[in-house]
């Protein structure tokens, strides 16, 4: 394991005093902590147990970061189309953070204007991995699948309405373009997505 | 309505003999005709009522032009990914046709080889309206509609596996990219997509 | 594109400071605006930034007019059923006007009561394009669909209950009656069924 | 117990020895037989123990008629829109007969051509009880159950494609049309919906 | 139509200010009211307009009885499972009421049970017509099919959880279990399935 | 292990070779076998290595006594509704013999016809475990997990049609009963029902 | 039954009073008593009545022990893989301790971690019975089915997120694990699962 | 890219004719070719265009080798439960084999019989990148995840019956256990998970 690899804990479903009591032993042990799932609530609770808690509203992460984490100079880009998806870019932004990775996150670029993803193309072919995130137009990680090289990891989000059904839509629409280098994880998951695109990212620079 | 417009028959379900009334009946109306979902075999037979009719195996259509049909100069475009939608690209060509318009095909454009598209953009915006048949990869008619601003009609194709779930997939996938100009027919409704898109190049034309 | 025409702003998962921020913008372009599914405590926080803006409260659109909207002489009739699509059709109004269309909106034409709809067919009958909004009862555009031969946009809504499945039973409805010139949009997708509408009218009359 | 009240027996997922031995019992107690979903080679193989036995190829029913079946003057209308649902009209005609009601078949009246529905409405008035088969446009029933007083059985049948899947399109139409006076069977249950409609036709005339 | 015959109003997804009109208007009229899934607060509005309202809580029904509503002799038997589907067992009473039936209410007669269903046989078999609201456990209706030889309309409740559904397991059940006699109506749908048996109890009684 | 407890091959899905290679191992083990779904052809061919091979054809079981099985006192009883289940029905005998059970099989007992079920409750609540196999009428396990006291182990069957969604009714209405001390296990798993139920029929006896 | 055997009620869909009332009336028959799914809210109505009453927070039980419970010597074990899905857990222990057995709780044996899991492994086998709760993970109850030869049942809880479908997605799992002596209940069904389990303890130490 | 890569052409959903002349052209571009889900047929066909080809029967590839193929030292390991699975197994190796991978496949190593997966531990540890291939029982993912330290690729496959429906089951189960590591392609889509598993591999050693 790298230096300053983070504990990890999910936060959804437990309740906070079950947090609070798993951070408290995490701290024990002296290491870095990420926390997906956090409500603004659980970190004021653990911001009690140490102050130097960072909670990230939109990723709804708690980090803390008491070792130094080194960073690599190859990135994992992030891609998404817009706006809505913030929260889920953000959540695998941190996680591939605190996993020690450069990040580029490359947002605003959906389909339905597709002049706007290839301004910004050479960010992306640079990165040693892409992760897509994308809700309601899921069927960006199949254009971008299709302009890269790279493995592309790709994020359904639950963002939309109606025949969106909760992601089932985005869903379905990158895995049935798996041919071109496209592997997908859940829906929301933002988390498992850089974890994937972490150890790919260090397997390829070499360390691991 | 305009001279030559056809009367319309949908075979799926129906027996060789239901078949064979009805275009029996037609024929002693004297008009053009158009059916679809025909097997050979219905083929074969309605060619023993009248040896003019014309069968599209692809397509799986039958054809009969009695009266002349006045083609439009204006035109609907249709727009596909590839090889394996060819049916459905094909079921919409022959309805757009016998109801007088003018059709280009566009085919083998899917999103994960973005540049084909752009190559054949000129031809896709030239249209008044504009039919996407895509399956598997439903996300075409987003990259389209995103691309033109005429009225595009997306029809799902059940081309695919797995995750695909029949069509299902790209049915989700358009229905979810609707704001961009796009509407949706049902799956492998190659007819309903070009019957829709008839109406509107007539109506632009002037001709309604 | 047609003088006037909006720039559209959907506001569901957005925070208050994103649309804030984005609508703020927007104003500096001097530009007519479109906001859909805008709380009204979005519109409040707008209002603060230029208080000509316009609520809607049950099409949850926020609108802005600075320059002015020629409106068409042909229209979009807007039809439906009952008391409780009211929200989907007004916002397909507000999306229809802010285009640049004369609309004319017929409802309580339910199905179940189908004389209603009868005396009210000239006007549905003269309309350029009919969007049909549905929900519990989604069979409207079947019927509509049959006694028009103008295009038909469909819009399914969420209302309803049980097997209604929010929205999915009406989709599948209208999705399954595609043949007689109806497509269909996204449950609940007021704005992308005007959208469409708005396309096809503006080239009917000719100022594509 | 009506005199002449048939024994039945479903043949789907039987053997031709199960059938045929069932059958063989049957016949032994003296009765009348009704056999629904039977293949004819299961009729073949019947037809040797008993020379009288009919067969409708369309219905799939096996029918024995060896006591008098007393009619009803009132009667069960079927209503149905196409050619394609005329299997499931048929078992529900074979099966009300057979419980000793008078039947009018009243096809080809779907709701895209609503006016041939209202050329035959003192004929579906006129009934006791009406019964409406409909696949693809589901939304019959609901127009029906709207023009009628009388109780309204509901068969969706899973004619169709794509997004029919199979019924279940027809099946939610009209499960969300249940207020008019509509209930509603299985999918494609010609059977129950006339089983259902005898028990209520004879207790309005009194033979209950 | 009978004397007494009320209005009838459907306040799911109507405003508060949309459902005062709308009885407002209906009180105007001097007929008989029934209003379903109406809240406290609606009727607290209502009641305004005229004190004699009345609400029942736990069926979320207003009733207003001006007219006086002759009841017949012959009664509609309501059965039920258990005290979590009281709610749309009352919503079934009231309306089965105020359209001038005698109902009969047996509840706790879950098939877990049976023999409790055993002792309240009589009741069951001595109505012309049976309704059955079940959730969870949607198998009564095909006991109670296999029991009575009269009408019988199922009520799926969305009582349950897990696999429930939200009332899709009762509902599938139900519409498996047609052949006995048994014909369903949309889940929860007290009114609908209140609304048939009148109908039906009316034509026996020979009021019609 | 018990004596004589068999080898257990899965044909489904394998290839006629890789069937015939498995047992051809299997036979050199010196053991007895118990291959579950597989076709006549499969045995025809495994018939070839050892001629005392049995086929049940119904089952679609080929089994192989080697080695004596003592069968125990107590025993399983394994409930069905209708012939159509059989075929399950036979796959859960031939299992829980071959493992070493008595079994007593009762079926013609469907909830429809309630009589016929109470006529045997003798023989099904003397059992040690109660295997239900019920398909279109899941309903069965719910009526019989109210009158005995046993374990119940629910087999749900895709018999049925329409609404029934190959079994999919049937499983979900099991699941809904659980409470009554009812498990269940995967659609037409015969074997697996019979598995469980000799397990805790073992453990019963002391024999575990 | 055994002495001591409590009543029990399921308090979800129950309003306050019903459940109060329902208690009451238990507390005069002078036994133990078993409410699942209870509210605070419900444990402070009914400690009213009771002041023995006791509520467990987590399992959302509320339980009183008139009568003594012996317990058993041999247990059963409930086996979990986190925090997330111990509210299921309890609700299983509390009903099976209430029903007089000996539970053993194994928690945080993921199978992501499957090491954890040996560690406890003669724990699990020394059981009679293994509950297996397992959510967004359903894949415990297979690798646990094919490690003891004790009958598991399996309790799929909603613990999950995205593509888990509120626990759909460890429903289907476990259903497709029957053959290694998994049997299912229903989703979050602790109280079922713990109602087999009871079962089939006693039933194996011999007070059936 | 490498030298060697080959053509790849998918044949499902294509005519004879159409996959033949698309190979015609392929050979006449002098390169190596892969064709994934081709009939016996297809391949009859086009060995006439060029003797050379090879066919795998179980994975139903393709493949002709003009070039040399330089294969990397590390390799791709493809780990699966059962031999149900081995087609997709096969189409994999297959496809990884012509895309310049080592491989080492290990079968049968199912999540019930965990001991055999212990056995094989060092093989799949030693991989670069591991595909998980499993139907029935696709919890072998999530324990292969928590074992290595490598990315894993899932497969979901389409084996099993009942509540697997076609695979659903597997895919769940694989989207739900993402975090550690996993990510997922297309139900029986190997030669998506060989085709990402490729570009990982190389990437890792350097040749990208
Ligand atoms: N947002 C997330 N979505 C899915 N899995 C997560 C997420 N965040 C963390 N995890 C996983 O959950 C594990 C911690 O789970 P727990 O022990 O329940 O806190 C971590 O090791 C991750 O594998
Ligand atoms: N609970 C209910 N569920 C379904 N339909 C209802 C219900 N209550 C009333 N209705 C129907 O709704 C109609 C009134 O709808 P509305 O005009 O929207 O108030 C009535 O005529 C009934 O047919
Ligand atoms: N009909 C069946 N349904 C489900 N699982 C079965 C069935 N028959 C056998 N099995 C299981 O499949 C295993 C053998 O699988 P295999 O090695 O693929 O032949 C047996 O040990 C049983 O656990
Ligand atoms: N078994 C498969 N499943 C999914 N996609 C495939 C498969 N085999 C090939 N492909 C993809 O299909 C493309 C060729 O499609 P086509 O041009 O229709 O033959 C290839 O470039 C691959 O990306
Ligand atoms: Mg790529
Ligand atoms: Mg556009
Ligand atoms: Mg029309
Ligand atoms: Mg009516
Ligand atoms: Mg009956
Ligand atoms: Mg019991
Ligand atoms: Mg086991
Ligand atoms: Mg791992």
């Amino acid at each position: 394991m790298r230096v300053g690899y983070p504990e990890v804990i999910y936060c959804e479903g437990k309740t906070l005093e079950q947090v609070t009591e798993i951070i408290r032993y995490m701290l024990s042990k002296n290491n870095n902590i990420l926390a997906t799932r956090a409500t603004r609530q659980m970190y004021e609770a653990v911001k009690e147990l140490q102050p130097n808690m960072q909670y990230n509203e939109l990723a709804r992460t708690i980090t803390y970061r008491i070792k130094d984490i080194e960073q690599t100079d190859d990135y994992i880009a992030i891609v998404s189309a817009g706006t809505s998806d913030l929260s889920v870019v953000e959540e695998a932004k941190e996680t591939a953070e605190i996993l020690g990775n450069k990040v580029k996150v490359i947002t605003d670029v959906g389909v339905a204007g597709i002049h706007r993803l290839f301004n910004r193309l050479d960010d992306i072919r640079g990165a040693n991995v892409v992760i897509v995130v994308a809700g309601m137009e899921g069927a960006l990680s199949s254009v971008v699948g299709g302009l890269v090289s790279a493995p592309v990891i790709a994020v359904p989000t639950s963002v939309g309405y109606g025949a969106n059904f909760n992601g089932l839509s985005a869903l379905l629409t990158m895995l049935n373009s798996c041919a071109s280098g496209v592997s997908v994880v859940n829906i929301d998951n933002g988390f498992g997505a850089a974890y994937n695109a972490s150890i790919i990212n260090h397997m390829i620079i070499g360390k691991k």
